[in-house]
């Protein structure tokens, strides 16, 4: 998994610098935390540029805050999805400097990197009811340390709302589509535009939205080629998805 | 069901002209023909103005040569739909003036009124492999007396080739929308316009388009109020739709 | 998309009554009011005939009433679709004349246009926990200057109770019927009528009926040619779509 | 299973008439007829009062034949389901008088009982294209000794051919309803009249019909209490419900 | 529909005896009593020999008690099924004599028919959890003048405790078995009796249950010919089905 | 079912030990006790090595504990799965030694065999959400005197945490894996080890994890040979299979 | 994976038998041979005890050929699963000793290992269209060691030709039980004996057992506990399951 | 859509170079090219750095020749997907410098850049038969100038034929994961790498895999964040996917 990591230990072992054992050991030593119900993964920012984020959706209370303050203990950011005011609130008298939105269910506390580091992204939403997921998606790439703009309730069924916005959605690196009900604003997006296009189905609707399901498949079925798609109200996987095309772009221009 | 038939029934019984006997015979005499496998209604042009049409699909050739020659020997127009080049053809020798449509997979033969007494209808489709869905729409519509426009593969991937037909769009009593894959066409155009919009999903695509059914719940979640829904390739039916629009409009219009 | 406005527009850059600059300005500055989480389209009642309808599921209720006042400070009617009590009478208390049906979960109030100047629109229901649907739509039609009238619980278990009602059913410019369960009443009506047909499913039933879906199927694959369809409980959309064909004929008309 | 025959057995052994081994034989030595890949119940027609059925579907012609042969053997009827016209030819060349009907995919060959003993069936079909699964219920219920009318192409598109019919739909003991489309000629059926009805969905239809699905889920929907459901293009289940209700009928009374 | 009384007035309409006009009248005075939200068929029991029977779900508690006491005025049994405790206790308040069973949902009150008349049901239920469904179907065929048995907890998982029934199980004129889960006693059942079999699925399960779907499929695929299946749940349903068979059989013996 | 019981029954009869009625009598007379809305199979652990386990769900609090007094009464261990915490203090109350976990939402109490007796089960869990349904497999399994080792949180998203407990893993005698989501754990666990693999599918997900659906249809799609799987949420289910397959080993080994 | 190996591998570099580069390429190098569009698993065999199989469907025949080539080469027994006749002559021409079922659609050829030495697979049929996919798991069983016994035709709709075999069923080790339709057999089987019962559904049926679905669904939701189920048709997997359950059973017996 | 070209067309009228009729008729004269069946969009790569390709499924041979001919004769390179061996052949005879991918169904002709421009794009499959999907992929991102490399056979079962390349792994800009079944890899790989994640579902397996769907799912509810998901069998969207990927990373590289 890290072959760098790997060759150095084989040369110490080669070396006589480290035991058998001690290779072993290391190697089963592997860098998380057990808690027993969890093995918090202190080294994913390292492998993946994420911090270990709490999905807090099934996990009771005090999990959440064991986990947080495992995560703080090692000096990491604090960012928690699916979590509600009342968790929220426990969370903030834990650890300073907790900041909640209500609307996007997310809490969060940033250590380090300033803003805007890694590119531009636009979040753009269909609906005045599909904005949690598209805040989901927008405060997890802000504590992942992209510059984030938002463009909300521009829906297909009054396109001169969205082709207004020409000059901005030009400027972003990633684009954000944020839609529930029959989830077309992706095509016409993707259809426009040059940049890489990532499709949030929301549950948005009622009747034969089936929770979501109509809006996903649209996306998935998009005529405008390129178009990829999460998994509905999954906010915070879009933003990871384009924090990965983001530092891709970084890292490999910062390497020439 | 026709009040003014059952009342001119009842004044002859009670004026005498009729038997009762004879009243009950009318009553079951109703105005279809029976050929055992199929009951032939003579009458549904008078009573929804559109002529009884065959569904191929399903029927033997025997039987769709049986039945178009019933219609035609009471004087109607024929109209055959899914029926196949070889039924198509045997048709042709049993029948003067049948004309075929291999993309749209229609056969005819129009007997009496001139097109376009009812008013115009737009058919839109957004891909080239839609049009065989549209063609049968387009047809349907000519043979029931519309005056009927196409404008082909304008789907959302590239909307400025649908932007571009503005005035013939808004030129349009009625606007047939056909499309495949996320079926997000009929979402826009009817965005857009104040006409009635009638939305046709097509089983093109593949995949997540599971046989239509992706494009048909977008389109039944529209964000575009009033959009209506027909069955997935479902061309006929959408034009007979817009006939029963337009007919009421004309009838109404020629009774003040 | 509003030709003579861009017409007129390019005419003043052309004559020099206008900047390229200004102009660039005005194309933007498109007619709809940004309160950020919403895009408010004053102008939608000139481009559709419907005003901006408030579809109050998944808003708070601070954005129901700032978007009702705004609707009403730029002299709109306001209709408010699927909101419960507590928001109704808040509502109410904003702003003066509202009116609330608990059944049909609207809150409306009108401005302007006498009822009945486009055409009668017919609701028809299968049974009686369908009404609240039916109310639904009976009253958008009729905030949108239709003349309504209903007629509940006629479905298929007992057909006398319809077919009693045909000169009713048959006075009708547009029909609308609101069925779940097995959603079979659309196909019996529009077998019988001339004029349009909406069908809308909804998720009345248990079981089977997957919350509508049954009655959505069934009405999608409806032998009786010609019948449309909308979402699962889309009151509000078939109201709509009756509003379109009634508006374009009484437009037609009052061109000749 | 069978108490008479258990308690012989067991008067036999009390009485030393049989051995215990031969009485274990005895029940191991059920009433069927290994073949290996088939085991041929010759008693069920004792059980059931129906003849085991040949499904030939999934079966080799071979295992045809010699299923068919071996039931011959044993006096009873033969009944073969869902064959094509090749198997047929070629179990009509092993035995005679073998009848087939192409459209219902059935051979037979009775011996025995004279027809109309168990009492009357009526089998209605809504399409042209339901013919073939009304003609797999109409001839196995022939086979079964029932009466059988038809009734055929009356859907609901055109009611007015169905209730014309009241006098032979009245006479019947037990009315198979066959539709596929939306399926709703089983509710308007079983909302008229008092018998028992079984509905038949067939997957007669495209797009969103789904193989037959919105017909079976609108006939489980039904909101005609009492109405009951066999599987989709299942005609051949539906006979035979109509004879487990007329046997049970005619050996009470003939008990009395 | 009711031939007899047409012809009657037919009749009087040739005599004299009525003029057209009030024979109009009659034919639209069809027998029911509109209460606006609801038309009560007071000739249902005539026609269908079953009691209009008010299904509570969906309906407001005024509904349920309106619906009850024209019912009652019309001389009428009265029958609510899925109606809760609370609907319940105030139905027993207005109305005398009213019976609650809080496990099968249902609330009743009999007016004259001495029990047992027609005939005898016997209701298998596969769990404990499906006794609430079983229930429904017990006591509603008990408000229908049925003998009814009861046979519980007898699932597939332990066919000892159903096979040890045999006596039980061969008495009964119509057998409902009643499962959830997967379904599979209807088939044991259907397979070793002659009897109609009507199988009710239930929602009883978790997971890949899907709310009863895996029982329903179940049961419609079941290999023993002849079983017969209603909605999810609906033992209401399989009751009147049992009923309408036992009516036909108890009305044409009595005929003779 | 007991060839032994039925072929000493049978020689007793011979030997007129028993009357032939007497006989009948032990036959009805099967190994359960009949509580009306249950029937409590007292041999089922001789049957099957499983005592009979309550399944709460469904079942009134007052069945739940009359349940388990007469299986304590009977003298077998009580194993009651989805209680609740309420439902679960009633319990213990009634009977003294109840353990309850509220994660595993069981409670149970314990008679005899020592633990261990049967083999190594280890139970592996992805997700920190996946618990309840993982303790509901470990501790029915520690309940039918199985070793159970545990081993929670190593989703695929980090496999390290996975293969770096190699040991433990691979000295299971089989391992139960569960996991909501994607479900692909088992997957990489299968293809890694040889031993039985029973997969367990969780409701933990959201959007188009449907329930468990996109897991459940993972685990059966798995390309790791011999894999098998059980209802989503089935921890229990997956316990007594592992329990089944340790028995035999055990069984015939004793036997040797 | 394989720590023994590892750790060897380690203990080389440390006493520099092996330099660092030559322990990265013996770790790339792993069991596996390269043909570019497959990667032949040579060693599955010592890692699962399984050799690796070629599932057919979906290569083209050359590549089949090609990887029995080597196969062959590689020592290892020889096995084709879903192959159809053509091909399977193709491979018999390349391969001497090549044995072929057509209905199992199963090819192989095997080398080394006696029949019988890990334990007794019996396999249960539902009924005789079931036959290939229980033939496919018997003979993978087969080549795997197993003594397989076959039972089919034995389905729920006569259960007297199931209960008829007990003594062949309780000798089995671990039982296979395949069926389609209404999936019904493994919760009867697996309610009555004690040891491991593995579910096989198979897509035998029509209408609304959709490809399986409605046996698949069964299955999972047996209320015969401990029940495991693998994919529609896998008999294969089936099979191995089985091997996975005797070959640890037999590893552990002969390690004490 | 096009800001620059719109200010200069404004600027041409303000300095009267062009007429208001020469600016609407330049702005209805899109950059498209009408065939009446197909609306060839010349700009597209202009617009999104993509050629127009095209979809052969569903259009008619003449269709594709035509095309193609006239994106040809455009200058613009030829891309065809879906394309048979037939067709290809015909296009193979009317345009020189075709190539044609068999197992790929894709057929082209580039013109101009030379490969590797963009970036590199790593195409990984998880089975054989998932070769055509994974070879649309990389074919198509080599037409659009990427660096493409290829690694097949690698899934889950055995991962270790996969951890064994991290090094190519971790080269790559943009993976592309290709897998049928149970759809498992994507996770794993996005689990232990930092780009970005493209999963391609696709339609290989059987039984439970539905078309797909099984794979999908899976992919959807990834626990690996970041991975991003297009439809079933969609190696061409994919490919386009990271096309948009890579482009934006250049162009804003060479802008600096």
């Amino acid at each position: 998994m890290d072959r760098k990591r790997l060759q150095r230990l084989l040369e110490d072992v080669r070396r006589g610098k480290r035991s058998v054992g001690a290779a072993l050991d290391e190697l089963r030593d592997l860098p998380y935390e057990d808690l027993g119900y969890a093995k918090i993964d202190h080294h994913r920012s390292l492998r993946q540029g994420i911090p270990e984020v709490i999905f807090a959706q099934g996990k009771t209370r005090a999990q959440i805050l064991e986990i947080a303050d495992r995560l703080a203990a090692g000096g990491h950011d604090v960012l928690v999805t699916r979590i509600d005011r009342e968790d929220a609130d426990a969370l903030a008298k834990r650890l300073t400097g907790i900041q909640y939105s209500e609307r996007g269910r997310i809490a969060w506390r940033k250590v380090g990197r300033k803003p805007g580091a890694l590119g531009r992204v636009l979040v753009i939403s269909a609906g005045t009811a599909d904005q949690p997921v598209a805040e989901e998606a927008a405060i997890t790439a802000e504590c992942a340390s992209c510059d984030v703009e938002r463009l909300y309730d521009v829906g297909v069924s009054g396109l001169h709302r969205l082709f207004d916005q020409g000059q901005r959605i030009h400027a972003a690196d990633v684009v954000i589509v944020v839609a529930g009900m029959e989830g077309a604003l992706p095509s016409v997006v993707a259809g426009w535009i040059e940049q890489p296009v990532i499709a949030v189905p929301t549950s948005i609707g009622y009747g034969a939205s089936f929770g979501g399901l109509a809006a996903l498949l649209a996306m998935l079925n998009s005529c405008a080629a390129g178009t990829t798609v999460v998994n509905i109200d999954n906010g915070f996987g879009a933003a990871i998805a384009a924090v990965r095309i983001l530092r891709r772009k970084t890292s490999k221009a910062s390497r020439r």
